[in-house]
């Protein structure tokens, strides 16, 4: 990997920092940030403006560049990738050490007297830009927004925005009419007596009109912005995809229909002015919801006295809790992703004990060829994390040619991946091994193990949110002075987002939403030690009601349910570490692998994977 | 009961409202929080203002009258308590309700266009003022300080603020002088860069000057603010307990010393001009440090620009840590406190089953008589709960007259107690049965019993906060459909509060601080059967530090030590329901009490309870 050359890029970047063409008045330092208009965790490749500044291309990370200088923060997980990418005009500002000042701090004790310091305040969510601004100002400089985008002024070659057709679901995926949720979003709306719902984030985009799309790698989304009145709905969309009969029937933009439920199409580009006109227009008491992660442009569209923010919208917490057409979509969407599983475990071991050709990446295609055979498979859900020996420490490892191992029968192999269906989302993560693991492998696997039984197994009350559950997942690495570094577990959409809010399970949030039946979630606990193995083990897992001698006083209570269906294979087991009841867990949980794909495998006609499948559930025996 | 008539009380209050003697312009609307004027969570008879203009004297609860109403906020644990004790005048508004509406909501639907409403700014603390103010000030009001309390405008028999005469402790109790405190507290300022910092707290003024007090029942505090320099010491204290020789000689007040450590003694009502001379003082970049917890009026006298303002002070975290001589003074506290609770037990069993004429009152007097008999008792560390069958279920009880049952063979009996001692605070709880407990209460007892040990045998890495470990004690009730509606442990003074921060182990806490070797916590989940039983098992643990097999890469791990040693019934306990090492936990706890406890029962000849204490020690033997 070598360093991207950025002395010509940054020169003319300093120059439109003090072109009037552009800026009102000279700024002395500009913020890129990482991150799109609409806050999204995946972003195109016309967005990756960051990366295109500095060279740096991980997935998290904030340039800024001064008259002098240009520095860039990140966390840990990318020190060394962006020391590796960026040329000595940058300095790299590590996050999270002790003596790393925040972007704040080190414009302050940088910039001249009375600066201005310019970001795209389309890219800024509101939230950060009152903080930073706040800091700005008390030390006596300006954040100001510029409107044109800096990096696009002098990136001359930047892609085009995507602008791909559109797939429309029909009631049998999303088992709620667009209609429908418009009418049960007007009655949130109503509730908190706001007139207006603004919908920024991508996924919310989508859900709310059963539309799905592939403007962006991995996430079923399309760029988009939608503005919900009491009366009007407006959709703000580019390109000639709105022509297309299937959308336009679906969307029913050439019938007849009550106002309420006219679609207007608008130009994606027009929604600040309209939401402009929207603000403009309100009286007192009228107010606007928004996510208070909106950007800074469209929150300040609204003036202050007339917005309503919160960290979760009405869509986002409806979206979370799956109705029973979804559920059945994931329930599909998991067997036949176990079966792609399936199938290429068997293929492994074939291939990578006695020939040792298999690479992670070859490994990687694999699964990928496995999942494609299968119905309505769209695409990945996130890029393939297909790892061994080491390489399995490195959390948010995706193979690369330079990286690129060679799977065999004396390294732990860690395979994190999922996929895009038409009827739903997967996200698995199996770690294995080809030959014989060592007891000590075996033990911290166990553990592992015991965790994400721990917390798949949980009976707690309704309300309970889930960051309360997460170290059940420790309890047993934490006995024997282990942890891993990361959280339990994360939200995941219906064919959408593979993380999505407003539930997950980790020690690091609090604001989180509780828990609720419906409400689907992975179950991920690991174990890595560094230059030499990782272990994770994650089913995608439901939140049903549970059944309880006392059920809490007519409170009710919940538990989980493994969609995933994939044999954890037990030669990384060391029984004697589990418990009668974990042992049981893990028995019912194979046998129920042996029912469900079983039956489809056979289905399927895929009778060697199906061997492997029955010799991989064999139960557990637990010498008392 | 009968309510307090307030009729008379609340014009005289509406025409201090309107009166140009007290406010510059009339108040349209007054406010009467609880608490004092450090925010304090006992508080002195002085400044019971809401309990005095209401009659509710529970301890939450904030009162607003206006020109034609008055009501009163409070939680659930004291809406029956609050209706009984209000005449019609008042309104009670039930927090946690839906349809309660907000003081701020409540306020705005019922004022005139463009009112005042008051608040005594030293009562208020600076957070609420901020959030009160706004939500006023956006609807149109004001909100605005009345330097005159009012309601001590019409208290005419007002008792006076307590003044009594201090203790001073010595290096054997608190293992560092005062100097020391504050070199080391001038290092964390220095840190900070602040050059000034406020102690407002009562226990921070009392563990900073290692002084204590009784001017508040049950916690050995004393009026007095303290304002430390980086080279001046401000103690502001009134009455002429500063004439006593022991306290002069222990702060060095007619010594020579060094002027940095000399200590100008200010009366106790000066602070407010000294605190604006020193804001009025300040350059560019010099900060004063203060709790963002401290009153409106403390933080007003220094201009915004100057406050370094944090939820938990520099005293507060290190005053949580205790260190060896401050360990030593808990255990031997915790000794003496569990002979008086052997002796207490031995005595209620000889006197409950044949007898049947111990009252909870008067159980609760013989708690504090064995206690007293004590080396250094001052005094209770709070009102002892002495509770039997459905009153055990009131998690707050405290036996009155009206509600005194007497304690009998066919109830369960719980008792939560503590004392002050001159070398450490105690609170522990003990649920005992004298008869034959049903399988139902012993196995509601287990459960706890096992959530209990769960968070007393837990180990976790260091950095760990306590939230993060509540639901291991809720695990097991939680398999069952069962849960209580309280936290799981606070930190507990050496001789001062037995509710003290910055650590727990609550659901409700986030903002708490990691989990350090030193800190001194409670464990108490419990279970609660409206109208029939309540169960609590607590013991005061002490965080150490934690021997594991890997030892988290080095980052070391911490565990706890239990400092209460009073037997947990045995006859309670399902033992089929504990598992071999919860089962291992108990014996081996049991062993310890029998050791410690027993020499020092046989030390003080105390033989009747020694025998009761080898009989309760038993070992549990479980069958496989």
């Amino acid at each position: 990997m070598s360093p991207k050359i950025t002395t010509e890029l940054l020169k003319q970047l300093r120059q439109v920092m003090k072109s009037p063409k552009y800026v009102q008045e000279p700024v002395q330092a500009y913020i890129v940030p990482s991150g799109d208009a609409h806050q999204s965790e995946y972003i195109a490749p016309c967005d990756c403006r960051r990366a295109f500044i500095s060279g740096f291309d991980g997935s998290a990370g904030t340039a800024i560049v001064t008259e002098q200088h240009a520095a860039m923060w990140t966390d840990g997980r990318y020190f060394l990738q962006a020391a590796h990418q960026m040329d000595n005009n940058w300095t790299l500002m590590k996050m999270g050490l002790k003596d790393t000042p925040t972007q704040e701090d080190w414009l302050v004790s940088i910039l001249p007297e009375g600066s201005k310091v310019g970001v795209d305040p389309f890219i800024i969510p509101a939230d950060q830009w009152k903080r930073m601004s706040k800091a700005l100002r008390s030390a006596g400089h300006d954040l100001v927004p510029v409107k044109e985008n800096l990096i696009d002024t002098i990136w001359t070659d930047c892609p085009q925005r995507p602008c791909k057709p559109l797939i429309t679901l029909d009631l049998s995926y999303t088992g709620l009419s667009w209609r429908d949720k418009i009418v049960a979003l007007r009655s949130k709306m109503a509730e908190r007596r706001v007139l207006w719902f603004v919908v920024t984030a991508l996924d919310e985009v989508a859900w709310l009109f059963n539309l799905r799309g592939s403007d962006v790698e991995y996430n079923p989304v399309f760029f988009a912005y939608a503005v919900i009145g009491m009366n009007t709905i407006r959709l703000f969309i580019d390109g000639d995809r709105m022509m297309d009969p299937a959308v336009r029937e679906h969307l029913q933009l050439d019938s007849t229909l009550e106002p309420e439920f006219k679609i207007q199409v608008m130009p994606y580009g027009s929604i600040l002015s309209e939401l402009q006109a929207v603000g403009a227009g309100l009286s007192p008491k009228e107010k606007v919801w928004l996510s208070d992660k909106a950007s800074y442009a469209l929150t300040e569209a609204i003036p202050k006295a007339y917005r309503y923010l919160t960290p979760y919208t009405p869509i986002c917490i409806a979206k979370a809790v799956k109705n029973a057409s979804e559920t059945e979509g994931m329930r599909r969407a998991h067997i036949k992703d176990a079966v792609a599983l399936c199938e290429l475990f068997n293929w492994l071991e074939k291939e990578v004990v006695p020939k040792g050709t298999v690479t992670e990446i070859i490994a990687a295609d694999k699964a990928e060829e496995f999942r494609s055979q299968q119905k309505d498979f769209v695409e990945l859900s996130f890029a393939t994390i297909s790892s061994t020996g080491p390489n399995g420490a490195i959390i948010h490892y995706k193979p690369v040619p330079e990286t690129n191992r060679t799977l065999s029968v004396n390294e732990i192999y860690l395979l994190d991946s999922g996929a895009q269906y038409k009827d739903g989302t997967t996200d698995v993560t199996r770690t294995v091994h080809f030959g014989t693991p060592s007891a000590y492998e075996k033990e911290c696997f166990t553990y592992v193990l015991k965790g994400h039984i721990a917390v798949s197994a949980a009976i707690f009350p309704n309300g309970t949110k889930g960051h309360l559950l997460d170290s059940f997942a420790r309890s047993a690495l934490w006995d024997c002075g282990l942890d891993y570094l990361h959280g339990t577990g994360h939200g995941v959409g219906s064919f959408l987002n593979v993380h999505e809010g407003p539930c997950g399970i980790s020690y690091k949030t609090f604001a989180d939403e509780p828990l609720e039946a419906g409400m689907i979630v992975s179950d991920e606990p690991g174990y890595y030690e560094d230059g030499s193995f990782g272990i994770r083990i994650e089913n995608v897992v439901l939140v049903i009601p549970a059944e309880t001698k006392y059920n809490f006083k007519n409170r009710g209570s919940l538990t989980f349910e493994p969609l995933t269906l994939v044999p954890i294979q037990t030669k990384m087991i060391d029984v004697n570490l589990l418990t009668q009841k974990e042992c049981n867990w893990v028995n019912d949980y194979h046998q129920k692998c042996r029912e469900v794909i079983g039956a489809e495998l056979e289905r399927q006609g895929r009778h060697e994977a199906l061997q492997w499948l029955i010799r991989e559930t064999e139960p557990l025996i637990r010498v008392q």
